[in-house]
């Protein structure tokens, strides 16, 4: 059995103690700053507010300031923050860190480097660290559907770990699999990024037709909704998915299997990404939505920016023409252009449908 | 402008009317005999019972008896019938068809052939047709996310056209497109019906994750419920479409675009299919869930009846591995070999998520 160390007590980082301390693992919860109330929570009544749940036995919470102990002995670390968080875990992380650790992220999102070229976050992260164990450490990342209270909940689970190295993947996948946590494992950690990425994004895309649905009025006489329209927004955007795995050179069944249209499907269920979606098709400016939504990380609304400034060098680069992408360039016009909403239906599927 | 004969008086079929009398076509809709009061209903108050709409102007309801005249100088002739009701078209329509006719069929499903192999609708429709017109006429048939009530209602819409002759499928796309129903087109009719067909099989699949959740006694203290598993099964049933595809020599990334994944997106929504996927994961036997459902055609149903007889063949001729499609495998043994329902999800993906 092992020590496991999990940075950050949101909603994903810690629901992954349940398997971990099913397994028998000697599981750490450590709180951010951000996170102090649910670590005293935790640390008094034994019970996680955010995800209601009693905390199993046998996992141990931490406030940030305790972190040095907290990773003493560990073999695994879990970075559960989110994606402005990447930043502040590697540099808090990296004084602390030994060439043999397993660091495994739960972050959803992409970035830019210097040049204006996307970079998963797990090189983001790897950047951050001082440079003596920045090639030792062995990074991996999560991707696939899985809703944090579900986890907890020991609900049937099935995700993909990906690292670039084939026996640390084997080895975190070992650590965490239970009869409810099912994992399969990739080296292809950069197809499985930009999946967990874009279909935040692309959420955002089907729930347009929720809000233009709103904006219609809702149901009509005879109770017709705009499911149509969501189904075509939802087909475009695993197409989408698809094309950009074969920019990068990733596994392209990634966009019609668990990390691309499983995951796209989980979101589309609920939360802030779908509420973010429904805004705009209502019609909603962008600024409007994030003040409605005041108080969220939108990591829908983050990755479609970065995407906008990805976007022209990818053009430039000839690896995406003027005709690909109509959903991805629509929602870049509203959150990023601040432009009305406008979706071009007839440019989906390579542009044939034509009126 | 054409003369386009409806025959089906149907949800689908009479949905098509809508797109059909906006661009001006004069549109005949032919009850079958099932559907007399359907057409007594649009000839006496111009008021479809099952859509619960007004017949836009222009559409002339006939009864079955009259379908010659209702043929009499039609180009477009659409089989709006379910899979039950393709050979009773075929011999309906035989003597009545003109080698230029165009023949559009909506019916989802597949068939056996004599020697068990697969056969697409379209293809079992033309065995029934007179022998002097069977390889004149030139037949297509519609894929992708379409609820009925909602094309009616002029919702957004998106579909693909299917026909083995490009310019046959062209014109039909041209007769139909309207600012609301967009339409692409394919000369890959085999992957088109293979999708149409699979997608019913596979919502009973998603389903079944529902069922589960109830049988379980619904969400728990927390509010989880079983997305993860919904997911899981959504991500798998896009997998399986896409060997499907692969093994008839179709066009993949049908999987992951409006006849896949975007079809099986819009039939998880609801309707007939999610509840004989729900009414199995909750525990009934097939034999009960077609009693909860009496008076429902369960296309569902039928189409993993016939992959349960086709797959012994697939396999001996080395098409399917043993370990593969373990979600259809689930639903075959469930509702062909009634058998308690047991979902392997280690074995999704290739088998590789072991515990």
């Amino acid at each position: 059995m092992a020590i496991v160390t999990i940075v950050g007590a949101g909603f994903m980082g810690s629901a992954t103690a349940w398997p971990l301390a099913d397994n028998g693992h000697t599981v750490r919860l450590v709180g951010t700053h951000l996170d102090a109330e649910i670590i005293t929570q935790c640390k008094e009544r034994r019970f996680h507010p955010k995800l209601q749940r009693e905390l199993p036995p046998g996992v141990q919470p931490y406030h940030a300031e305790e972190i040095t102990q907290a990773i003493e002995g560990a073999e695994i670390i879990l970075s559960g923050v989110n994606s402005s968080g990447v930043r502040w875990i590697g540099q808090t992380l990296g004084p602390l860190l030994r060439p043999e650790h397993l660091l495994i992220a739960i972050t959803k999102g992409l970035d830019l480097d210097a040049s204006g070229d996307l970079k998963i976050l797990p090189d983001v992260l790897r950047d951050e660290l001082p440079e003596n164990i920045r090639n030792q450490v062995r990074l991996a990342a999560i991707g696939g559907p899985c809703i944090a209270g579900e986890l907890a909940g020991r609900r049937q689970t099935c995700v993909t770990f990906g690292c670039r190295d084939q026996a640390a993947v084997e080895r975190l996948a070992t650590a965490f699999r239970t009869p409810y946590y099912h994992v399969w494992t990739t080296t292809d950690l950069v197809g499985l990024e930009y999946c967990a990425a874009l279909k935040n994004a692309y959420t955002v895309g089907v729930a347009l037709a929720f809000g233009l649905l709103e904006k219609s009025g809702g149901t009509d006489t005879a109770g017709a909704h705009m499911h149509n329209l969501a189904a075509a927004c939802y087909g475009q955007a695993c197409t989408e998915m698809e094309q950009f795995l074969r920019i990068v050179g990733a596994t392209r069944y990634f966009a019609f299997g668990l990390p691309g249209a499983g995951d796209l499907y989980v979101t589309c269920v609920g939360g802030r990404t779908i509420r973010l979606g429904t805004l705009l098709g209502k019609g909603h400016s962008i600024a409007e939505a994030r003040a409605i939504l005041a108080g969220l990380t939108l990591e829908g609304a983050a990755i479609i920016e970065i995407m906008g400034q990805a976007l022209p060098r990818l053009e430039a680069r000839g690896l995406v023409g003027p005709g690909d992408l109509p959903l991805l360039r629509a929602l870049i016009a509203v959150i990023v252009h601040g432009q009305p909403l406008q979706l071009r239906l007839d440019a989906f599927f390579g542009g044939g449908g034509r009126v």
